[in-house]
Protein backbone atom coordinates (compact mmCIF):
# COMPACT_ATOMS: atom_id res chain seq x y z
CA UNK A 1 0.00 0.00 0.00
CA UNK A 2 1.31 3.49 -0.64
CA UNK A 3 1.20 6.36 1.83
CA UNK A 4 2.01 10.30 1.98
CA UNK A 5 5.25 9.71 2.13
CA UNK A 6 5.49 7.40 -1.03
CA UNK A 7 4.62 10.39 -3.44
CA UNK A 8 7.45 13.26 -4.26
CA UNK A 9 6.86 16.59 -6.17
CA UNK A 10 8.14 16.08 -9.98
CA UNK A 11 7.03 12.19 -9.64
CA UNK A 12 5.79 11.36 -12.93
CA UNK A 13 2.95 8.52 -12.94
CA UNK A 14 2.07 6.81 -16.13
CA UNK A 15 -0.88 5.68 -16.74
CA UNK A 16 -2.16 2.52 -19.22
CA UNK A 17 -4.32 2.84 -22.05
CA UNK A 18 -8.26 2.70 -22.62
CA UNK A 19 -9.99 2.05 -26.04
CA UNK A 20 -13.01 4.03 -25.98
CA UNK A 21 -15.89 2.12 -28.51
CA UNK A 22 -19.26 3.43 -30.08
CA UNK A 23 -21.05 1.76 -27.58
CA UNK A 24 -19.11 3.01 -25.01
CA UNK A 25 -19.79 6.53 -26.24
CA UNK A 26 -23.54 5.95 -26.58
CA UNK A 27 -24.20 4.63 -23.55
CA UNK A 28 -22.73 6.52 -20.80
CA UNK A 29 -24.04 9.30 -23.26
CA UNK A 30 -27.65 8.22 -22.60
CA UNK A 31 -27.47 7.46 -19.00
CA UNK A 32 -25.75 11.08 -18.16
CA UNK A 33 -25.36 13.34 -20.96
CA UNK A 34 -27.92 12.72 -23.88
CA UNK A 35 -26.91 15.32 -25.91
CA UNK A 36 -27.59 14.63 -29.90
CA UNK A 37 -23.27 14.80 -30.92
CA UNK A 38 -22.79 12.07 -28.12
CA UNK A 39 -25.88 9.57 -29.33
CA UNK A 40 -26.15 10.25 -32.91
CA UNK A 41 -23.65 10.13 -35.43
CA UNK A 42 -26.19 11.13 -38.24
CA UNK A 43 -27.71 14.52 -36.92
CA UNK A 44 -26.26 17.41 -38.75
CA UNK A 45 -25.35 19.38 -35.88
CA UNK A 46 -23.08 16.05 -34.58
CA UNK A 47 -21.53 16.43 -38.47
CA UNK A 48 -21.06 19.85 -37.92
CA UNK A 49 -19.17 19.12 -34.64
CA UNK A 50 -16.66 16.80 -36.67
CA UNK A 51 -18.75 13.51 -35.78
CA UNK A 52 -19.80 11.76 -32.83
CA UNK A 53 -17.65 12.62 -30.02
CA UNK A 54 -17.83 11.60 -25.77
CA UNK A 55 -19.05 13.27 -23.06
CA UNK A 56 -16.80 15.56 -21.68
CA UNK A 57 -17.87 13.73 -18.31
CA UNK A 58 -17.06 10.67 -20.14
CA UNK A 59 -13.24 11.35 -20.66
CA UNK A 60 -13.12 12.59 -16.87
CA UNK A 61 -14.42 9.34 -15.72
CA UNK A 62 -11.71 7.37 -18.01
CA UNK A 63 -9.17 9.41 -16.08
CA UNK A 64 -10.40 8.29 -13.20
CA UNK A 65 -10.48 4.39 -14.10
CA UNK A 66 -6.82 4.71 -15.42
CA UNK A 67 -5.64 6.33 -12.08
CA UNK A 68 -7.20 3.89 -10.22
CA UNK A 69 -5.72 1.22 -12.12
CA UNK A 70 -2.34 2.74 -12.06
CA UNK A 71 -1.63 3.83 -8.06
CA UNK A 72 -4.96 5.09 -6.48
CA UNK A 73 -6.11 1.39 -6.60
CA UNK A 74 -2.97 0.42 -3.87
CA UNK A 75 -3.36 4.12 -2.36
CA UNK A 76 -4.17 4.93 0.97
CA UNK A 77 -6.92 7.47 -0.07
CA UNK A 78 -9.44 8.80 2.08
CA UNK A 79 -11.79 10.41 -0.90
CA UNK A 80 -10.90 13.83 -2.67
CA UNK A 81 -12.10 17.38 -1.90
CA UNK A 82 -12.17 18.24 -5.24
CA UNK A 83 -10.37 19.23 -8.99
CA UNK A 84 -9.46 22.30 -10.81
CA UNK A 85 -9.27 23.64 -14.08
CA UNK A 86 -10.65 20.79 -15.79
CA UNK A 87 -10.40 21.41 -19.29
CA UNK A 88 -11.65 19.63 -22.48
CA UNK A 89 -8.64 20.29 -25.11
CA UNK A 90 -10.00 18.13 -28.23
CA UNK A 91 -12.89 15.40 -28.74
CA UNK A 92 -12.50 12.01 -27.26
CA UNK A 93 -14.24 9.88 -30.48
CA UNK A 94 -14.97 5.84 -30.86
CA UNK A 95 -12.04 4.11 -31.68
CA UNK A 96 -9.84 6.35 -29.65
CA UNK A 97 -7.23 5.12 -27.82
CA UNK A 98 -6.78 7.47 -24.38
CA UNK A 99 -3.28 7.24 -22.16
CA UNK A 100 -1.84 10.38 -19.60
CA UNK A 101 -0.01 10.68 -16.48
CA UNK A 102 -0.36 12.46 -13.37
CA UNK A 103 2.78 14.83 -12.61
CA UNK A 104 2.98 15.92 -8.44
CA UNK A 105 2.50 19.22 -7.99
CA UNK A 106 2.40 19.42 -3.95
CA UNK A 107 2.32 16.97 -0.83
CA UNK A 108 1.17 18.42 2.31
CA UNK A 109 0.82 16.76 5.78
CA UNK A 110 -2.74 18.39 7.27
CA UNK A 111 -2.21 20.60 9.99
CA UNK A 112 -4.94 19.38 11.61
CA UNK A 113 -5.37 15.83 10.79
CA UNK A 114 -1.74 14.60 11.38
CA UNK A 115 -2.88 11.07 10.42
CA UNK A 116 -3.30 12.52 6.70
CA UNK A 117 -2.67 15.05 3.88
CA UNK A 118 -3.29 16.28 0.75
CA UNK A 119 -1.75 15.19 -2.46
CA UNK A 120 -1.91 17.66 -4.95
CA UNK A 121 -1.30 16.47 -9.02
CA UNK A 122 -1.21 17.99 -12.32
CA UNK A 123 -3.44 15.08 -14.83
CA UNK A 124 -2.96 14.91 -18.30
CA UNK A 125 -4.65 12.43 -20.78
CA UNK A 126 -3.68 12.39 -24.78
CA UNK A 127 -5.38 10.31 -27.42
CA UNK A 128 -3.02 7.90 -30.08
CA UNK A 129 -2.53 11.43 -32.53
CA UNK A 130 -0.65 12.49 -29.23
CA UNK A 131 -3.01 15.16 -29.25
CA UNK A 132 -4.34 16.23 -25.61
CA UNK A 133 -7.53 15.74 -24.66
CA UNK A 134 -8.12 16.63 -20.93
CA UNK A 135 -6.18 18.22 -18.42
CA UNK A 136 -7.04 18.97 -14.93
CA UNK A 137 -5.51 19.70 -10.84
CA UNK A 138 -6.62 17.21 -8.72
CA UNK A 139 -6.80 16.79 -4.63
CA UNK A 140 -6.88 13.69 -2.50
CA UNK A 141 -6.78 13.32 1.23
CA UNK A 142 -4.16 10.47 1.31
CA UNK A 143 -3.24 8.46 5.11
CA UNK A 144 0.36 9.18 6.26
CA UNK A 145 2.00 5.71 6.92
CA UNK A 146 0.99 4.16 10.28
CA UNK A 147 3.65 4.31 12.63
CA UNK B 1 -34.21 26.47 -28.54
CA UNK B 2 -32.17 28.91 -26.40
CA UNK B 3 -29.42 30.96 -27.78
CA UNK B 4 -27.04 32.99 -25.53
CA UNK B 5 -29.17 35.98 -25.23
CA UNK B 6 -31.97 33.86 -23.57
CA UNK B 7 -29.57 33.50 -20.60
CA UNK B 8 -29.27 36.33 -18.20
CA UNK B 9 -26.68 36.81 -15.47
CA UNK B 10 -28.17 36.16 -12.13
CA UNK B 11 -30.89 33.51 -13.79
CA UNK B 12 -31.46 30.76 -11.75
CA UNK B 13 -32.03 27.52 -13.50
CA UNK B 14 -33.56 24.93 -11.18
CA UNK B 15 -32.91 21.09 -11.51
CA UNK B 16 -35.08 18.12 -11.09
CA UNK B 17 -34.46 15.19 -9.22
CA UNK B 18 -32.82 11.89 -9.56
CA UNK B 19 -32.20 9.01 -6.98
CA UNK B 20 -29.55 7.53 -7.19
CA UNK B 21 -29.43 3.70 -5.76
CA UNK B 22 -26.57 0.98 -4.64
CA UNK B 23 -27.28 -0.97 -8.04
CA UNK B 24 -26.01 2.50 -9.79
CA UNK B 25 -23.12 3.18 -7.72
CA UNK B 26 -21.63 -0.26 -8.06
CA UNK B 27 -22.31 -0.60 -11.51
CA UNK B 28 -20.33 3.20 -12.25
CA UNK B 29 -17.79 2.08 -10.06
CA UNK B 30 -17.24 -1.21 -11.54
CA UNK B 31 -17.17 0.74 -14.75
CA UNK B 32 -14.80 3.80 -13.59
CA UNK B 33 -13.98 4.15 -10.15
CA UNK B 34 -13.24 0.30 -8.75
CA UNK B 35 -12.51 1.74 -5.02
CA UNK B 36 -13.46 -0.56 -2.57
CA UNK B 37 -15.55 2.18 -0.71
CA UNK B 38 -17.63 2.62 -4.09
CA UNK B 39 -18.00 -1.10 -4.44
CA UNK B 40 -18.22 -3.08 -1.11
CA UNK B 41 -20.16 -1.91 1.76
CA UNK B 42 -18.93 -4.72 4.13
CA UNK B 43 -14.95 -3.73 3.86
CA UNK B 44 -13.76 -1.93 6.79
CA UNK B 45 -12.76 0.92 4.87
CA UNK B 46 -16.17 1.46 3.71
CA UNK B 47 -17.22 1.10 7.23
CA UNK B 48 -14.36 3.75 8.36
CA UNK B 49 -16.15 6.33 5.65
CA UNK B 50 -19.79 6.15 6.86
CA UNK B 51 -20.91 3.54 4.40
CA UNK B 52 -20.63 3.41 0.59
CA UNK B 53 -20.60 6.64 -1.57
CA UNK B 54 -20.36 7.23 -4.96
CA UNK B 55 -17.36 8.07 -6.86
CA UNK B 56 -17.01 11.75 -7.32
CA UNK B 57 -17.60 11.65 -11.12
CA UNK B 58 -20.39 9.66 -10.51
CA UNK B 59 -21.95 13.09 -9.22
CA UNK B 60 -20.51 14.86 -11.51
CA UNK B 61 -22.41 13.21 -14.25
CA UNK B 62 -25.66 13.35 -12.35
CA UNK B 63 -25.65 17.34 -12.69
CA UNK B 64 -24.55 16.61 -16.50
CA UNK B 65 -28.17 14.61 -16.85
CA UNK B 66 -29.95 16.90 -14.41
CA UNK B 67 -28.75 19.88 -16.59
CA UNK B 68 -29.72 18.52 -19.79
CA UNK B 69 -32.67 17.52 -18.43
CA UNK B 70 -33.70 21.18 -17.12
CA UNK B 71 -32.14 23.42 -19.64
CA UNK B 72 -29.15 21.96 -22.16
CA UNK B 73 -31.57 19.66 -23.94
CA UNK B 74 -33.19 22.62 -25.55
CA UNK B 75 -30.25 25.23 -25.43
CA UNK B 76 -27.57 25.84 -28.68
CA UNK B 77 -25.09 24.34 -26.96
CA UNK B 78 -21.40 23.94 -29.03
CA UNK B 79 -19.13 21.87 -26.56
CA UNK B 80 -17.10 23.00 -23.36
CA UNK B 81 -13.99 24.28 -22.80
CA UNK B 82 -13.99 22.71 -19.23
CA UNK B 83 -14.81 23.26 -15.51
CA UNK B 84 -13.69 25.32 -12.29
CA UNK B 85 -12.91 24.69 -9.04
CA UNK B 86 -14.77 21.41 -9.16
CA UNK B 87 -15.92 20.36 -5.10
CA UNK B 88 -17.50 17.06 -3.70
CA UNK B 89 -18.34 18.73 -0.35
CA UNK B 90 -20.35 15.23 0.89
CA UNK B 91 -20.41 11.77 0.13
CA UNK B 92 -24.10 10.74 -2.26
CA UNK B 93 -24.88 8.01 -0.95
CA UNK B 94 -27.72 5.03 -2.12
CA UNK B 95 -31.04 5.78 -1.73
CA UNK B 96 -29.91 10.08 -1.88
CA UNK B 97 -32.02 11.80 -4.06
CA UNK B 98 -29.96 14.80 -5.99
CA UNK B 99 -31.27 18.05 -7.20
CA UNK B 100 -29.85 21.49 -7.67
CA UNK B 101 -29.44 24.68 -9.30
CA UNK B 102 -27.00 26.51 -11.90
CA UNK B 103 -26.78 30.82 -11.13
CA UNK B 104 -25.55 32.42 -14.52
CA UNK B 105 -22.69 33.81 -13.27
CA UNK B 106 -21.48 34.98 -16.84
CA UNK B 107 -23.06 36.00 -20.52
CA UNK B 108 -20.20 36.96 -22.79
CA UNK B 109 -20.04 36.77 -27.13
CA UNK B 110 -16.85 35.74 -28.52
CA UNK B 111 -14.47 38.28 -29.55
CA UNK B 112 -13.59 36.44 -32.74
CA UNK B 113 -16.15 34.01 -33.40
CA UNK B 114 -19.10 36.75 -33.37
CA UNK B 115 -21.92 33.95 -33.51
CA UNK B 116 -21.72 32.48 -30.46
CA UNK B 117 -20.61 33.41 -26.70
CA UNK B 118 -19.34 31.66 -23.77
CA UNK B 119 -22.21 30.75 -20.94
CA UNK B 120 -20.80 30.14 -17.23
CA UNK B 121 -22.32 28.78 -14.52
CA UNK B 122 -22.28 28.60 -11.01
CA UNK B 123 -23.46 25.11 -10.21
CA UNK B 124 -24.78 23.38 -6.55
CA UNK B 125 -26.31 20.15 -6.04
CA UNK B 126 -27.11 18.99 -2.62
CA UNK B 127 -29.52 15.92 -1.60
CA UNK B 128 -32.56 15.27 0.16
CA UNK B 129 -31.70 16.63 3.71
CA UNK B 130 -30.12 19.68 2.11
CA UNK B 131 -27.00 18.75 2.38
CA UNK B 132 -24.62 20.56 -0.67
CA UNK B 133 -22.59 17.88 -2.25
CA UNK B 134 -20.83 19.13 -4.76
CA UNK B 135 -20.60 22.55 -6.62
CA UNK B 136 -18.58 23.73 -9.59
CA UNK B 137 -18.13 26.83 -12.16
CA UNK B 138 -19.44 25.78 -15.49
CA UNK B 139 -18.28 26.81 -18.85
CA UNK B 140 -20.18 26.20 -22.19
CA UNK B 141 -19.78 27.66 -26.03
CA UNK B 142 -23.55 28.49 -27.09
CA UNK B 143 -24.84 30.13 -30.52
CA UNK B 144 -26.20 33.68 -30.35
CA UNK B 145 -29.82 33.76 -32.29
CA UNK B 146 -29.24 33.57 -36.27
CA UNK B 147 -30.63 36.27 -37.51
Amino acid sequence: MRYLEDFQEGQRITFGEQRITKDDVVNFAHQFDPQVFHLDENSPKTEELGGLMASGWHSAALFMRLAVDSYLGDTAVMTSPGVDELRWLSPVRPGDVITGEAQVAQVRVSATKPDRGILTTRVRLWNQRAEDVLTMTTHAFILVRPI
